[in-house]
C-alpha cells in the first residue's frame, strides 16, 4: 500500500462560521492507495477528537498502525487496491494541521487563546480546499466516527453533491448535554492546572510528561468512550499489586490502566488544542440556523449510512436513531441505512469491533 | 419532631478489617422522633459518600433540610411520630465523626495519610457500638441507599440479628470497575492538585474554596448521579449566556450547573476525607474472604429489600437483580423482595424520587 503524508498551506482567507477570519491555515494528511485518472476513487476519511491523519499502515518506527488499520488498508474493507483514501488532520487538532500553537500572520505570535472557535463546518470547508487543491472534485464515500461522525454529517448537509456515500458511525446531530458533561471535565481539569496558566503555558514546562491536568481530562474520555460491561470483563475487581487493598492508593486493575493511558496522552496532545477541539465538538448541532433539525437533513442527496453501537455510552443508539427517523418522515427512506451493531467495547466499538461491522460496510458501499 | 445532634466518644479500640486498630472514635449522630420504653422502634438510616448524619427537618439557619427529609419525618413514609431515627455522620466523614483530620492519640498530631484504611465493616461496626451505649439491642429497619446501601448489606450479612428489615437502594453487592474507574477521577485530580501537598496542604490554603481537584472530582460524581436523560430535559443545549457559541469558555447551562454544584463543594468537603471514602467504596465486596458471594446472602436472617432505578448510571439494576438472584438461588425467596423504580434522575433518583418509591416501602415495611 502507497502511504503518503504531505502539508498544504492555503494563503486565501478561511472565513468561519464565527464570522472571523483565518487568514491562512494548513492541513497535514495522509494518502492511501492511488487516486485513479479521472479521480472518481476517493474515500475521505474524518478522524475523532484525538485521532490524527495516520489512518492506516505502520510507520517503520511504529509499535502500533494507523488507528483505523483493521478496516483500511489493501484487500481490506476499505480497499486501498482499489480506492485512494485520504484524511486530514482536523484543523484545530494537534498533528500538524493549524491550531492554537501555531503562528497568528497578523501578529507573527502563536495564536493561543486568540485562535478562533472553529465549528465542524469550518473543519470540514478546510478540508474541501484540500481536494480541490488536488483536483478532486467528488468522492466515492466520506466515512467517521465520533466527532468524526459529526463531520460526515455535515458533509452530507453542507456539500450534499460531493460524494455518494456518506456513513457516520457512532456519533450525533446535536452534542447532548451529557457529552458536553464528560468535555466539561477536561475543560476544567485543563483550565486549573496550575501550569496551563491561561493558556500561555511554558512549552519547556510540559516537555516532561504534558500537562497533568490533561491527562485527567483524557481520563473521562476513558471512562465515557469505554462500557461498565467491558470494564468488568477486561478488568473485574483484580488488583495491580496484592498489596493494595488497604492501601489508601493501592491500584485495582481499572486504575493502573487509566493511569497508564491518560498519563501518557498529554505527551502527544497539547492542551490548548484539546480545549478548542472539545469546544468544536461541544456546539455541533447540525439543526442550528434552521427552524428544526429535519430542515438539515432535507438537504441530504447522497445516501447516509448510519451505525450506532449498542453499549454506546457517549452518543447512544437513539442519537442515531432519530436522524434516521428524521430521513424517513422526509420521504427519504431510500437515501438512509441504519445498523445498530451488538457492540462490547463501548463508543470505541467503531475503532476495535471492526469484525462486527465491516461485512456490512461492504454491503451499503458495494456500488 | 425532635432532633438531636450529639456526638460519643468510644476509647475502647476499634480493630478494623485491615488489621490496624483505631485506638479511640467519635461518632457525630443525629435523631428523629423517641425511642419508646423498650427501644424497639429504631429505624438506621446509613448515609452516603458526600451525606452526612444531618437526614431530615431543618436547623434555623438552613435554607435546605436534611437530605432525606422527603422521606422522613411526622407523618410521612419513615414516621418520626412512631420511630425513632438514627443516622451517624459516616467513620471516616468530614462532618464531625473521626477522619484523616481527626487527632492521632499516639502522635497528638493529624492523621493525615497515617489514618488507616476503612472498610465498609468497620464503618458499620462502629456504629454497633454506637447503638450498644444507647442501650439499642435491636432495629425495625436499617435503610441507605448508594454507600448506605453498600452499609445496609452489610448489616445484613454481618449483623443478621440485628435488624427485622435492610433495605438498601441504587447499591451494589461488590464495587464494580466502573464506579471505581469514576472514583479514580477524584483521586487523581486530588492527589494531582498542588495544593494537595500529598495529604499535607495547609488548611488556610484551603479556606477560600477549598481544593480545586477536589471540585473537579465531585464534577465526575455529579455527571455519574445523574442520568444522559435528566441532562436532555434539565438543560438541553440551552446556553448560560448568549454570547457562549463562538467563546471558548462559553457556557452552556450544564456547565453552568456543574461548576456551580462542583466548586461549592470543597467548601464543605475535606479532600482526605474523599479520598478515604472513594476507597472505602472501591474495595467494598460483600464476598470478600468467601468462595462466592452467596456464602455471604445464606448468612441472612432479615428481610433483605432491594430497590434499584432504571436509569442509573453508576450502579446499574443488573447489580441488585444478582442479589436478588442469590438469594432466591439460597432457597431465601420469602426473605427477599426486589423492585425497580421507573426513575428519570439517575442514581440520585434514590434522593429525589422519593414520591416514585414511597407507598412500596410502606408495604414492604408494614409489619
Amino acid at each position: 500500500m502507497k502511504i503518503e503524508t504531505k502539508v498544504e498551506k492555503f494563503t486565501e482567507p478561511l472565513h468561519l462560521e464565527s464570522g472571523r477570519i483565518l487568514e491562512e491555515f494548513e492541513l497535514i494528511y495522509e494518502t492511501y492507495g492511488e487516486l485513479n485518472e479521472d479521480k472518481s476513487n476517493v474515500i475521505v476519511i474524518c478522524h475523532a477528537l484525538a485521532g490524527s491523519h495516520h489512518v492506516a499502515g505502520r510507520y517503520a518506527d511504529e509499535a502500533k498502525p494507523g488507528w483505523w488499520d483493521k478496516f483500511i488498508g489493501d484487500g481490506k474493507t476499505i480497499d486501498t487496491t482499489k480506492y485512494f483514501v485520504i484524511c486530514s488532520n482536523n484543523l484545530g487538532s494537534t498533528f500538524g494541521s493549524t491550531n492554537p500553537l501555531s503562528i497568528d500572520p497578523s501578529t507573527k505570535k502563536e495564536y493561543r487563546l486568540k485562535f478562533p472557535v472553529l465549528a465542524i463546518s469550518d473543519v470540514v470547508k478546510a478540508q474541501m480546499r484540500l481536494y480541490d487543491r488536488l483536483g478532486i472534485k467528488n468522492a466515492f464515500a466520506v466515512i467517521g466516527g465520533s466527532m468524526g461522525g459529526m463531520q460526515t454529517l455535515c458533509y452530507a448537509i453542507e456539500h450534499p453533491t460531493f460524494a455518494k456515500h456518506y456513513l457516520a458511525m457512532a456519533t450525533t446531530a446535536y452534542t447532548r448535554p451529557w457529552a458536553i458533561a464528560i468535555n466539561k471535565l477536561a475543560i476544567e481539569s485543563i483550565r486549573h492546572d496550575p501550569i496551563f496558566k491561561n493558556g500561555f503555558y511554558k512549552k519547556d514546562d510540559l516537555e516532561a510528561s504534558g500537562l497533568p491536568g490533561l491527562a485527567i481530562g483524557r481520563m473521562a474520555g476513558l471512562i465515557a468512550y469505554l462500557s461498565p460491561g467491558l470494564f468488568n470483563r477486561k478488568f473485574g475487581r483484580d488488583y495491580a499489586s496484592t498489596d493494595g487493598l488497604y492501601e489508601l492508593f493501592g491500584r485495582f486493575e481499572v486504575e493502573k490502566y487509566l493511569e497508564y493511558n491518560a498519563y501518557s496522552f498529554p505527551k502527544i496532545f497539547d492542551p490548548l488544542s484539546y480545549l478548542y477541539i472539545c469546544k468544536t465538538m461541544n456546539i455541533f448541532d447540525a439543526g442550528r440556523n434552521k427552524d428544526k433539525l429535519a430542515d438539515s437533513f432535507d438537504k441530504v442527496q447522497g445516501k447516509l449510512h448510519l451505525i450506532s453501537f449498542s453499549d454506546d455510552m457517549l452518543f447512544f443508539p437513539e442519537e442515531m436513531e432519530e436522524i434516521r427517523d428524521i430521513m424517513i418522515e422526509l420521504g427519504k427512506e431510500k437515501q438512509v441505512t441504519y445498523k445498530m451493531i451488538d457492540s462490547k467495547c463501548g463508543h470505541d466499538s467503531f475503532l476495535v469491533e471492526v469484525e462486527k461491522f465491516k461485512d456490512y460496510v461492504s454491503e451499503i458501499l458495494k456500488d
